[in-house]
C-alpha cells in the first residue's frame, strides 16, 4: 500500500497505524513539497526505526501516464491524506488504473456536486463522485463491501453522526426542530501548518468558537449522513477549538418525538443494535465520555442523557480526531471493504494517560 | 475590609484584586483549616510582598459574640469565599452586627428557600434571604445601590445570563422552546482541592461533560435570572470541563420570536443598551469571543451570530471564571453598592498571553 | 502472563502494550484496592474492547499458599506495577513458585540492601536481591538472557544512563568532577493519585524543581548504573516537574577527559556501537531531542553537543516515562530474556502529535 | 509616555502594566506593520476598555525630522519593544531629541560592540552604546539614577543573574569551573509570530532544548553581568522550551570556593542583603520556586540548595519572562531612574492559579 501526504497529521497517523497493521505493508510514501527527503526529517519519531525512518518521500505527477502506470503496478491500495481540492486530482488516475483508493480529504464525501463546489470550489474529478462510497463503517457497512473508492468521513461529521444516526433511524428524533450540535476539537484538527490561531501562547488557556452559524463546511456532510430519504435534517453546528492536541467532544441536543423518561435507555439500545461488530462503545447510564479515554484509539465513545425538565435528549460522543476521526477510520473502512474484521491492526485502547 | 476563605481560588483572587484596589484595605484574613499560618504559606506568590505575605490567617468563631463584636468593630465590609452551606452561618452574625457582606457562595443567590434546600441542603440563615441582593451589576444595578448583603453570582450563571438577559428582556427569544446552554469551564472552577478529575494527567488533553441533563445546581440560578415575571424560562444546561486553568466559554442557542436576518445586529444593539457603564464588551459582527482575551480581567465578552439555515440565534460569552465569574464581579457589585464606578480598582485588561 | 497493579499508570501502559503483543496473552489482572471491579471501571478506555473491558480485577494474597500455587500453575510470567516496598512481598512467593517476574517497582533495582533501606525502608524480600537482574536491555543484555527476576529500571535513571553509559565506558568522561543531571518529567511520573502538586490549576503553567540536591531516591540508582568497578561516579541530580502528562527530557553535563572539537561525534559513535540491536536512536549532529517525538514509543532519543567555550559535553535524552521509562522497557527486557527481538510487539513510533 | 511595538507580547504586557501605573499615561502607541489599526484589533482584550481599545496604532519614521520633533515634543519617555536590530535605529533620534528611552530589545545591552555584532549583526547606533545603562534594577541601582537610555535585560539573563550575582560578588563561587545554567522557558519567549516550533500540537507535551552549547545569544549577556573586573565567568547555557505560555525556571550549578554545609544559608543571606528594596523574594530553606507563583508578577523568586554529596550549590530562579523578564522590569528600571519606588504601579502578586 501507499500513503500520499505522509508529512501531515492524518498522514503521520496513517504511517503509525499502517506500520503496526498485520496485512498492510507501506511500500510507497508520496509527497509534494517534501519529496526527496527521508521520512525521518518530517517525522523525527521514525529516526532509527528500521524500514521507516530512512525511507524517502517520493514525488508523483498524476499527469504523467508512465508514473501512474508504474505506481499502479506496484500498489494495490493507496491512502490519500492530501488537502481538499488537491486529493481527487492525484488519486483519480490511480483509481482509473486499478488502484483501490481511500481518500481522507473531503473530495468524494458529498454526493451533490453543487454542494461540494459551493464549499470547496471546483471539483477535480466530478465524474468519480458516483463511484465513491462514504466510508463510515458502522453506517455504510454493506455499501463498503469491496468498495474501490472510499471517501473517509470528516472528523466532526463522525462525532456528530455516530450518536445521532441510530436515533434518527429509529424515529426517536423530532427532525422538524433543528438539531443543535456543539463540538469542541483539539488543535491538531487545524492541520500541521502553524498559524496565529494555533500558536501555543494564543491557544493554551483559550477556548473559542469559529465558523459558527452554518459557516463550517462540515455542516452539509453532517446533514447528508443524518437525513433520511423522506426526512431531511437541519443542524445548527458550532465548532470550537479546545486547548489540547487531539480529541473531539460533541454534544448534540435533540427534541424527541416521544419525551419519555426511558429515552436515554432507548437510545442506548438503538445504538448498540446499530453498532454490533463495529468500533463504537456505547457507555452505560451514568457514564459520560471523555476525549482522554479514546486518545489514539480507533474507538468512539457514545453516551446519552435525558433531560426531564425540557424533554430533550443530550447525545454525546468522544473521538480522537486523528485516529477515529481520520486515519483509523480510513483503515477500518478498508478492512470492511476487504472483508476483514473492523479492528484488524487498529489500536482499540487509548494511550492513557 | 476582610476576606474569609483566602486560601481558596476565589479568595486568592480577592486578595490579588483587593491589594490593588485604591479604596480597599485588607485588614483581616479569615480562615478555617489554615488559621494561624502566614498567608505566604498558602499563597507563596505573596512571599516578600510587604504587608501581605507575612500576614497571619485568623480563625473566627461566629458563635462567640465577643469575636463577632470585635470583628464588626474593625471591618466595614467582609467578602466571604467560604463554601456553599458554610458561608451563611459565618457571615450572618457579622451582617447582623452591621458589617456589609459580599458573599461569593451560593447561600444567598436563590430567592426560593425550597429551591436552595433541594440543591444545597439545609440553609444556615434562611431569614436573611430576603435581605440579599443578587449581585449581577449590569442587571441589578438599581437594587444594588447601598446593598448591605450581596450575593455574588455563580460563574456559569454569569456567562449564561449576560448574553441572554438583554434578548429576553427585549422579547427577542421564544421562551416556549428550551434554551440550550453548552458551557465549557477551566478546571479552577472545581476548586483548589485535588481530585481525580482535576489530576493533570487525567485532565490535560481531556474534554468532558459532567452533571448533564439538569443535574448541575447552577441550573435554577440561571433560570431565576433569565425568567421574566410572566415568562418562565427553561434551560437545558450542559457543563463541561476544558483542559485549561481559567475561563468559561458559553454558547447558548435560542429560537427567536422573529427570525430575521438582522437578528444578530438587533441582539448587539439590545446588549449594548443594557450594559452602558458596565464591564461587558459586546463584540462587533465577525468577531468571536475567546477566553484568552478575558483571562484575569473583570470584563465579559459577548457576541451573537444568526444562523439563517435554522433561524436560531447563537449567543456566546467568554469570562474568566475566577475574575468576572467570582472575585472581580463581587468587588464590582460592592463598587456599585457604594456608588463608585464599576471598574474602580479592577483589571479591565486580560493578562495576555 | 499476568499484570499486578493494572489500575495505575505503569499498569495501564502494560495493559495497552501487552494487549498488542503477539506473544503475550493477558490471563490475569491482579489488584489490591480495586479487586472485584471490571477493568473498564478503572480504565474506561477498555469499555467495549472484547476480552478486556469486562475482565475482573482479582485480589491476591501472597501469604496464602493455595492462591500462590493456583496462580503459579496458570502464569508463566507476571509483571508487577505495585508500589515500592509492596511489590517484592507479593512477587517473591510467585517467583519462588517458578513464575518469571518482571518487577517495575524499585524493590530489586539496587544491589546494596543498605542503600535500598536508606531510601525505601525495610526490604520485603532481601534474600532475592542477588537473583535479580537490572533490566536495562541495551546495557545488561547478556545478564538478561533467560533472567527469571528482572528489575525494570526507573524512569529518571533510564534517561540519565542511556546517554552517559557509552561515554563513561569509553573513558570519555572525567568522573572526578560531578556529573550535573538536570531532568524534567511529565506529571504522570508522580503516579495516578491526585495530589496538590498534580492538580491541573497548580501544575499547568508551572515548572518546578523538587527533591533537589541529592534528595531524590533515583540518585543511587543512577550512580549504580554509571559507576565502573574502579571509577565511582558522583551525580548532582535535579528532578523537575514539567506541565505535561508524559515524557522526560534529561540534560547531563560532563567534563571530558579530552576536550576535543569532535567530542560530540565521538560520543555518537560510542553510543551507536553500544546500542546495536536496541531501541535507542542516536540523533545526528544538529538534531536535538523532543519528548514529543517519543511519546508512547519504546524508543529513547539521545543526542550530544560539545561546548567549545567550556570544553564540556552536553548529553541529552528524551523518553516517554511510562513507555520507555516503565512498561515498554519492562517488556523489552522480557523479550531479551526470552531471546526475542527487543522490539517485538512494542510501539517504535510515537503517537504524533 | 509612548510604547513602540505594542502588538508583540512584551508590548502587550507594557500596555497592561502602564495602563495600571499611577504615573504613566499612554499617549502614543507606535507600530510598524499594524500602523493605522485600532489597538483592539491586535489586542482584542482591549475591546470596550475606555481610552484604550479604540486608540490607533501610529506609524513613525525615525528618518523624518519633523516626525521626530513632533513626537519628542509630546513624550517624556518611550518604551521600545521592537525587535533586536530594529529598535536602536528607531529610538536613537528620539533619544537625541531628548526623550528618555527604555529599550527592551538587545540593542543596548552589550557593552562590547564587537560582541553585539557577532551575535546580532550590524549595530544601528553604535555611538549610543556608551550612553546606555543596563537596566537590572537590583544590580545596577546607582547607575540607573536618572538614566536616560536604559537597556532592559533579557529574560534568560535576568533569571540567571539574579540568583548568581550575590554569590559571585561575595566570592562564594569558584569561577574557574564553568557555571552550568539549565533554563526552561515558556513559549511566549519565542515571540508572537507563529512558527512550527510554537504550533500547539507540536509544543504541548513537548519538552526540548534548542541553541545548546553556547549557541544562544543570551550567553554573552549572562557572562557580562556575572563577570567581575578581575574574574571573568564562563557559563554553559542550555535553553529549553517548556510546554507552557509564560515563565522561566533556571537552575544554575556552581562549584563553591568553600563547600560548607551552611552554603545555602550563606547564599540566602548574601542575596537578601543585595536585594533590599528590590523585587526579588529569596525563599526560605525548604521552599523551592515555581513559575506559577510569579505568573504575571514583577517579582523574581530565588532559592538555593547545597548538595553535600558533590559539594556544589544549586541556585534556582523563577520569573515570568514577559513581566519580570521584560515589561515589568523595564518599568521598574524607569521607576528607579526617576527616583520612585521599585514596585510603583507594578503587580507584585501573581495571577494565581
Amino acid at each position: 500500500m501507499g500513503i500520499l501526504g505522509a508529512s501531515g497529521y492524518a498522514g503521520a497517523e496513517l504511517v503509525r497505524l499502517a506500520h503496526a497493521h498485520p496485512r498492510l505493508d507501506i511500500r510507497w510514501l508520496g509527497a509534494r513539497e517534501h519529496a526527496g527527503k527521508p521520512l525521518a526529517e518530517v517525522l523525527p519519531g521514525t529516526v532509527g526505526v528500521a524500514g521507516l525512518g530512512e525511507r524517502t518521500l517520493t514525488g508523483f505527477d498524476p499527469e504523467v501516464p508512465d508514473q501512474v502506470a508504474a505506481l499502479a503496478g506496484q500498489l494495490d491500495v493507496v491512502f490519500s491524506a492530501l488537502p481538499h481540492g488537491k486529493s481527487a486530482a492525484v488519486v483519480a488516475p490511480l483509481f482509473r488504473a486499478g488502484v483501490r483508493v481511500v481518500d481522507l480529504s473531503a473530495d468524494f464525501r458529498l454526493r451533490s456536486l453543487s454542494t461540494y463546489e459551493r464549499w470547496y470550489g471546483k471539483h477535480p474529478a466530478p465524474d468519480l463522485i458516483a463511484d465513491a462510497v462514504y466510508g463510515q463503517p458502522e453506517i455504510n457497512r454493506e455499501q463498503l463491501s469491496d468498495a474501490r473508492l472510499i471517501a473517509a468521513p470528516g472528523c466532526y461529521p463522525t462525532s456528530a453522526a455516530l450518536p445521532l444516526y441510530p436515533l434518527i433511524s429509529a424515529g426517536m428524533v423530532d427532525v422538524s426542530t433543528p438539531i443543535v450540535i456543539d463540538a469542541k476539537s483539539g488543535v491538531s484538527g487545524a492541520g500541521r501548518k502553524a498559524r496565529p490561531n494555533t500558536h501555543l501562547p494564543e491557544t493554551a488557556e483559550g477556548m473559542r468558537p469559529y465558523a459558527v452559524a452554518g459557516a463550517h463546511r462540515h455542516t452539509p456532510e453532517i446533514e447528508q449522513t443524518l437525513s433520511l430519504p423522506d426526512a431531511p435534517v437541519s443542524v445548527l453546528f458550532t465548532p470550537q477549538l479546545a486547548p489540547m492536541t487531539r480529541g473531539i467532544l460533541t454534544c448534540a441536543y435533540v427534541r424527541l418525538t416521544e419525551a419519555t423518561d426511558n429515552a436515554a435507555e432507548r437510545a442506548r439500545t438503538a445504538a448498540r443494535r446499530s453498532y454490533v461488530g463495529g468500533l463504537v462503545s456505547v457507555l452505560d447510564a451514568g457514564r459520560l465520555p471523555d476525549t482522554l479515554w479514546v486518545r489514539g484509539s480507533a474507538r468512539a465513545h457514545v453516551a446519552y442523557a435525558f433531560d426531564p425538565r425540557t424533554g430533550w435528549l443530550v447525545s454525546m460522543c468522544a473521538i480522537d480526531n486523528l485516529t477515529r476521526g481520520a486515519a483509523a477510520q480510513a483503515i477500518q473502512a478498508l478492512n470492511v471493504a476487504l472483508g476483514w474484521s473492523d479492528a484488524l491492526g487498529l489500536p482499540e485502547l487509548a494511550q492513557f494517560p
